[in-house]
């Protein structure tokens, strides 16, 4: 099932898409009042079954009429994310200067784990805000993000997929100035509409192998990144696995896995974003998340 | 006024605490239907003044017989934090070697900005969870946390502490060894129970000069951190006028400011916390906040 959340006046909505029509049915009448997809993904178990069943009898309205906001626009804390998770990536990155600490070009022997601030969410179609008066130097980065289900402590390798809900595309947008001078990377990820999000949360009943998908990134129509899931250094597993060990996950929860090589400052000179350029994220079954920069 | 969240059975009560006699009064039922302290801090230009004209004439029940959690249970968003942000510290962290990147005793030029995960925070007087399973080097940091009452983007230092709701006591615990070898603190910084909190959310308005703040923290009695809060290097204001540029701050969100000297890592060789120990962190006006390891 493909789900979106969708703005209708000062009211979100949560709806059921038919890609193939083009169309989003509401489902919010089939939510327990006043909620919306966060709540959907806690009680999955007994509301999924609900959708299913009568999503397709409900009314549709074309999918390019409405507007769409992040799948989840108010996340119940940071955005989990992995820095150095594709082995190419770990190249440039480390070329390029940016990295703390210095210019390593190892591969890390143990995931690297930041946050993004909740507030930094923004719709798949939204502008994202350059922030000039902050950051010099805006990059983009797109990312597999995994969305948990069931919630848990100690979930082992074995079980993780049990625990994921569904998938979604995630651009990790960085301050690379902030990101390099603050050492710590929470402030350079965290800016503003800096986490675009969507255009869909994917159930992964739909994703019959995770590891078979694509990811592609580009900028004004030019290709930038180009990966497999199955490319990831720490996979979807071993995230679960690292992170649940002492961390309790919850419903809910989002996993930005990383971003594979391509990224602007993998360049020489660095091509930063530029007010009007358009970024776009494709992953295979995911559907295509694309922002201007305002 | 010093505000408390109790729990009594399955639910969450808040209270106003008389520390002069050791009452607390409930005022849970002043406050709208289903809510807790979070909605208390984010209408306290509405409901300040009920508490201030209602809650004296409540009942009260002895504050040693209730169970405190922490002031903010469920922070909406992780808690943001600030690596090296007094001078000693720096010192004794960089000659430590735990440090990412490298063994810098270099004053940081701009602030560090983490976060930890919300499932981190427990309440004031409970049991810390050692995690034997994944850390073998638990670590305390007391520091002074800043609770944000009227939200906002692009504060200025000299708006700054119109926007602090209040303050309270948080221990940073730190897994040493998830903290270095993850490069990014998240981890290390996130695991559940390593963020207690308390016992109090004291308003800013008891506080006259927040920098003249004395804090000590203690392991099993031994004095261990002494400092005041005007040793900051990156104060206050510096701090909401840094997150804030380009971040929307959301009442409710909890800053910890950063740890002095005298962390067990600060020692040779390490002081690590051991099952039994009881750490205990002090600031003047706002109680002591003491946990024991499990």
């Amino acid at each position: 099932m493909k789900l979106v959340t969708f703005s209708a006046g000062a009211e979100d909505r949560v709806g059921v898409v038919d890609t193939g029509s083009g169309v989003v049915r509401d489902v919010t009448g089939l939510l327990p009042a006043g909620t919306g997809m966060l709540e959907l993904i806690r009680r999955w178990d007994e509301l999924g079954p609900v959708l299913a069943d009568r999503a397709g009898g409900l009314d549709g309205e074309p999918l390019d009429s409405v507007r769409l906001r992040a799948p989840i626009p108010e996340p119940r804390r940071n955005v989990f994310c992995v820095g150095k998770n594709y082995r190419e990536h770990v190249a440039e990155f480390g070329r390029s200067g940016y990295d703390t600490p210095g210019r390593s070009q190892e591969l890390p022997a143990k995931p690297i784990l930041f946050s993004k601030a909740t507030t930094a969410v923004t719709g798949p179609f939204d502008d994202v805000d350059p922030h000039r008066e902050v950051t010099t130097e805006l990059d983009y980065e797109g990312e597999l993000g995994v969305i948990i289900g069931r919630g848990g402590r100690g979930i082992s390798r074995a079980d993780a997929f049990g625990h994921v809900w569904g998938y979604t595309i995630i651009n990790d947008v960085t301050a690379r100035d902030l990101q390099r001078d603050h050492k710590q990377w929470l402030l350079g990820k965290s800016l503003d509409t800096h986490c675009p999000m969507g255009p869909y949360a994917v159930t992964a009943d739909e994703i019959a192998d995770v590891t078979g998908l694509e990811l592609e990134t580009s900028v004004n129509g030019e290709n930038r990144q180009l990966a497999m899931v199955k490319d990831l250094i720490f996979d979807i597993p071993d995230l679960i696995e690292t992170l649940s060990a002492g961390i309790t996950l919850l419903a809910g929860d989002i996993i930005a896995t990383g971003t594979p090589a391509g990224v602007g400052i993998g360049f020489e000179p660095p091509k930063f974003l530029r007010s009007g350029d358009v970024v776009e994220v494709s992953i295979t079954g995911l559907g295509t998340l694309r922002n201007r920069i305002a």
